[in-house]
C-alpha cells in the first residue's frame, strides 16, 4: 500500500416495496423486527440507487455525497454499516496498478461514498432501503468482503431495516431471526424476478403537504403505545407470511392480492392505534383505494392489489399489462393532471403502459369516459392535481456492479463527486 | 275502549357520544354487542329527538313521521321495538277523558309517530341513538309500560344499538351481557349529568363529499374480516371500561382524556383493518387530531379529548369553560368559515363559549393569531370552508315528558303531523 492512487467500485440497486408489512423494532441499535416481512423488488430501470465507493491512501476521512450534497456520516447507522464491512475487508491486489490492500490496512483507510437516486428521495419511495443495501454491496464489493447477499442484508439492515430487502431481486422474505445479536436476521430470496413476470407495477406520488412522521419514530411509538400491534405480529402475521410465500409461488394473484390490500391496511391500523395517532395515508390514498376495491369487486377475480409505505403514495400491483392498461385509465379518469403538466412528466417509467391504454396526449385524459363499475348517475369527480405523477415500472433484478467507468459518481483521479 | 278519541304522549331524547366504542355485534337480530361500551349524553338543549306518540281506535295502521317525512315503520327495528312495548303495555285509565284502554286492547290499537330532531339528521350526530331512545320511552308512557329505565334500553337496543345509553343522563354504560336472548344487555347511568359539570362539548361538523359506509353494514364487514376486533373486543377494551369509570368517578381529566382518544383511534384502527377497509375520518378530521395533540403536549396535562363516530365529525370534550374558550380560538384559526357564513350560523348551541373567547365577529376569528404551541416559522394554513359549523354543548340529563301541549308534533285532534 504505497502511492496516490484511488481505487472505486459502483454498483446499482434497486428499491422494494413490502407486500408483508415490516413495523415495529424489538431491538433498536440492531434494527430487528417484530415479525417477518415479504417485499417485491422494482425494477432498477426506473427506481433506484447507484452507489460508487472509493478508497485512496491521499483520503484523510469518511466522507459522503448523496445526490451531489455532503452529507455527515456520523450517524449510528452509517458507523454500523462501515464497521461492519470493514471487519469483513480482505486482502485486495491490482497487479496492472500495481495496488496491494493488506486485510489489516482497511481498518486505516478512508473511503469516499457518492450516492444517486433516479428518483426523488423526498418522494416517500423507500429511498434508505435502496441508499443502504447499495452502500452495503459497493463496500463489501470495494473492500473483497466475502460474504454471500444473505449475510450482507444482514448489515445492510443495520443501516435501515428494509434495505436488507434490495439485497435480491423478485420476491425476498425478511426472515426476523431468533438470535439476539441480530446474526439470523436476515433476507433470503424467495423467487426471482423471472417467475411472475406478468406482474406490472403503478405507483401514484401523491401530492401532500402534511409533515409525516418518520418511520423509525412512528414505529418506536407504535411498539410503546399501541395494544394491536404485538397481536398483528404474533397472531396474524405469521399466518399471512405462510400463505403469502404460497400464493407468490403458485402465481394465485387473487390470493396475493387479498394478502397485499389487507396488510397494507393492517399495518396503517396499528399506525392509528399509536398514540398520538400517525396518519400517512389521506383522501387521496383512500379514493386510490375506492377505486381498485371497486374494480376489483365488480370483476370476477381481483385485477389489482394496492400497498401504502409510510406515506400517501399508493403502489398498485396490476396482475398483467392489460389489466395495467385499465388500472392506467381509471388513475387518469380520477386523478388527471393539473392543466400545466405534460404527460410526459406525468406517467414515468415504461411509457409503452400508457400507449397500450391508448392515451397519447391529454386530450385523450380529458376524454376518458368514467370507468363502467361506477353505477352513480352523476359522474364520479375528477381530482385534479392530488397526484404528482405516475412510475409504471415492474419487479426487477438484485444489485449489480456497473463497470462502464462513465456511470462512476465519484471522478477516478480525485476521488471527488464528477 | 270506545268512541273517536286520540291520546297523546310526547317526550325528548337526548342523543349520546361513546368515548369506550362499541363496534361489532355478536348477534345481528337481537343487537347484541361483542364488548361493554360508555358514553357521555349531550345536553337536550342542543341535540334532541323530540318525540310524540298517538292512540286512537279511529288509527288504522301504525305510521311514522320524521323530521315531517312519513317513513316506513315495515323494517325489523322498528317491528321489534313496538312489539316488545305492546307485550309490556298495561290498563290505561283517563277518567276526565272517559278514556280507558284495557291491557289486551293495546295489541289491536295502531300508533301514529312523530319524529323531530333539532339538528340535522344527517350530520352524523347518532340522530339514530335519540330517535329510537325517544320512541321507545315515548311509546312506554303512552303505553302505561311499568319497565324502569334500563329495561327500556333493552328494548331500544333492538331499535339502534346505541340507543339504550340515551336513556340516562350523564355517563353511561351498556352492559355486553351474557345471555342469549339479550336479556342483560342494558344501559346503565354510571353517574349522572352534575357529577362533572366542568366538562364543556365542541362538536365541528366536518363538510364532507364521501358517501359513508352505514355503521350496520360496516361493522359487520369488520366482525367478518379484521382480525385485530376481537383481540380488542376480548383483551382491551374491558381493561380499558375498568379505568374509564375509575376516571369518571374521580373527575380524572388526564385519564380521561388519554382513554377516550386511544379508543376512537382504535375503533378506527379496526375499520381500517376491515376488508374492504372503512375510512371515517378525513384530512380534516385527521387536522383536528394534530391540532388537540399538539396542544396537549404542549401544556403539562391534556386539555381535550377527541372522539370520532363512524363519519369524519368530530366531538371534543374540554376539562372546563376557560379550556373550552381556548379550544374554540384554535378551531377557528386552523378552520375558519367560508366567506359567505356569518358567526351566528357557524357556532350553536352554548354560545356563551364564542364570547368567553373573545370572538364578537368575523373580523375576530380573521384576527385570531396561530396558537402559542405552533413553533413553525410560517404561520400554519388556515382551512377554510372545512367545517360546516360548530355545536358548543355539555353532558345532559335523559329523557323527559313535555307536558306542554304547544310542543306535541301530532295535532291532538287528527292524531296527525301539526
Amino acid at each position: 500500500m504505497a502511492g496516490d492512487w484511488i481505487r472505486t467500485v459502483t454498483a446499482q440497486t434497486p428499491t422494494n416495496i413490502a407486500v408483508i408489512k415490516y413495523w415495529g423494532k424489538r431491538d433498536e441499535n440492531l434494527i430487528l423486527p417484530v415479525n417477518d416481512s415479504i417485499s417485491v423488488t422494482l425494477d432498477p430501470a426506473h427506481l433506484c440507487t447507484t452507489t460508487t465507493v472509493a478508497v485512496s491512501p491521499g483520503f484523510d476521512q469518511d466522507r459522503m455525497w448523496l445526490n451531489g450534497k455532503e452529507i455527515s456520516l456520523s450517524g449510528g447507522r452509517y458507523q454500523n454499516c462501515l464497521r461492519e464491512i470493514r471487519a469483513r475487508a480482505a486482502e485486495v491486489e491490482d497487479k496492472e496498478r500495481g495496488i496491494k490492500i493488506a486485510k489489516d490496512d482497511w481498518q486505516k483507510l478512508h473511503v469516499h461514498i457518492a450516492s444517486y437516486n433516479n428518483f426523488p428521495t423526498a418522494a416517500g419511495l423507500a429511498s434508505s432501503a435502496a441508499g443502504f443495501a447499495c452502500l452495503v454491496f459497493a463496500l463489501a464489493k470495494l473492500m473483497n468482503a466475502k460474504e454471500d447477499h444473505s449475510q450482507l442484508s444482514a448489515i445492510a439492515r443495520q443501516g435501515s431495516g428494509s434495505a436488507c430487502r434490495s439485497l435480491y431481486g423478485g420476491f425476498v422474505k425478511w426472515i426476523m431471526g431468533k438470535e439476539e445479536n441480530g446474526s439470523d436476521s436476515l433476507a433470503v430470496q424467495l423467487v426471482d424476478e423471472k417467475h411472475w413476470d406478468d406482474l406490472v407495477i403503478i405507483i401514484a406520488v401523491v401530492s401532500s403537504r402534511q409533515k409525516e412522521t418518520s418511520s423509525t419514530t412512528g414505529m418506536r411509538d407504535t411498539v410503546e403505545t399501541s395494544l394491536l400491534l404485538q397481536h398483528r405480529a404474533k397472531e396474524v402475521v405469521p399466518k399471512r407470511v405462510v400463505k403469502m410465500e404460497d400464493a407468490i409461488q403458485k402465481h394465485d394473484f387473487a390470493s396475493f392480492a387479498q394478502l397485499t390490500c389487507a396488510d397494507s391496511n393492517q399495518f396503517h391500523a396499528v399506525c392509528l392505534d399509536t398514540c398520538p395517532p400517525i396518519f400517512y395515508m389521506n383522501d387521496t390514498s383512500h379514493r386510490i383505494i375506492s377505486c381498485v376495491e371497486k374494480w376489483n369487486r365488480s370483476e370476477e377475480t381481483p385485477q389489482v392489489a394496492y400497498t401504502f409505505d409510510a406515506g400517501p403514495n399508493a403502489v398498485l400491483i396490476a396482475r398483467n399489462r392489460k389489466t395495467a392498461a385499465l388500472l392506467l385509465q381509471r388513475l387518469l379518469y380520477f386523478f388527471p393532471p393539473s392543466s400545466d403538466t405534460d404527460m410526459s412528466s406525468y406517467v414515468l417509467g415504461d411509457k409503452s403502459i400508457l400507449k397500450d391504454a391508448g392515451i397519447q396526449g391529454i386530450n385523450d385524459v380529458e376524454a376518458l369516459p368514467p370507468p363502467p363499475e361506477i353505477k352513480d348517475n352523476v359522474p364520479p369527480p375528477r381530482n385534479r392535481g392530488e397526484v404528482s405523477y405516475f412510475i409504471c415500472t415492474r419487479p426487477g433484478r438484485g444489485p449489480v456492479l456497473l463497470s462502464d467507468e462513465s456511470l462512476a459518481l465519484l471522478d477516478p483521479s480525485t476521488g471527488l463527486p464528477k
